[in-house]
């Protein structure tokens, strides 16, 4: 069985779609994560429900607010 | 007493529905899981209130995100 | 004094009605709990507030989700 | 200084009400509890909001869906 | 430095007032506490938003659920 | 690089305001914190949104209520 | 790969922006954090949706209320 946190590691240096609590997505390039699911992106973006994008830049997530994570496929 | 895991032990590399926190409904082949319930689906996808469904391939669920898990009957 | 944990011990293989948080009720055979209430059923089915039943077949719940826990009478 | 368990200590086979988050009261014969708060009811009842009552039989209540607990006086 | 539980200790058998999450307001007598803030209260009453008083007798409070504690002025 | 604790040292005897959980606001001298941010402040008012206050004198807050605090500049 | 916490030592003494669970933003420079995401900022703000600011000066966030932190670009 892979390890869940296999997928963060593979996804290092990629393209990381992120679901927040309350409804938020955002994407950006992964650089960093921890096992409380802590993530750290560069090049940020909000991605808004009508598909607009907003510009974040470098944030860190703090892990409780995290729902699910995918690669760009 | 069966563990309460077997279940998703039997479940590796079938499809499992979830539903999460706030109604959302996802379904996927279960890759991975952890002790928290961090879950780990390829071939994912998002089943609306309708019925219809959006793709969401690699997803990685943060496991207190979870109500249930169910496997594919 | 009887152990909490003893009623659901004592209901193991029979059916058990279960309250979720946000209102939810399902009910189906206990096969499996643990310390956390994580709860495992089969033949499952969520009762809906009109009396209409929805087949869910085997579902783990996460623990934290759940309300309370009732043998049927 | 009395312990805050004493209270259900000496509760015990006797009925006490039970407040729960969102706004549900139920009360029954308190047959057991442990540190989480986790309560084991026999003959329990909701009690709704109109004073009406719904019999629930033997109830566990998990112990984070507790706001105050009393003996009846 | 005073200790933050040095005025529940000074308010033991002195009246308190507890405000809950959710708005709800109860006074009583402060009869016992605990590391995790659950409260023994006698004699306690829930104080509505328009000033009336239901009376409660002998509450046990889980600690999670209170915001504030203050002794009777 | 400054413990985030020491602002509180610094403010003890201090007025304080603290911003809650729901948007309450509330100010008072600080006497007492621990680790988990529980405060104990003497003097404490309510500041509503409308500016006017509301006497609370010596108020106990449970600390995961708490979404920052900022001495009185 | 770089630790989460990384992104946070590297902006001490710079501006950054922070998130806030309920919608609401602050921007301050980062004097202290610790390994709960408790913040302290100095000279902060509040940003409000219209864009408007309000002044908070010294502030110090609790760590449970961030969704995600950015330094200024």
């Amino acid at each position: 069985m892979a390890d869940t946190h296999t997928l963060l590691s593979e996804s290092l240096e990629k393209t990381v779609y992120i679901r927040l609590k309350g409804g938020r997505e955002v994407r950006g390039t992964l650089k960093s994560f921890d096992q409380h699911l802590n993530i750290l992106l560069h090049d940020a973006e909000e991605i808004k429900a009508n598909g607009e994008t907003r510009k974040l830049g470098i944030i860190l997530i703090r892990g409780d607010n995290v729902v699910m994570i995918s690669p760009a496929s």
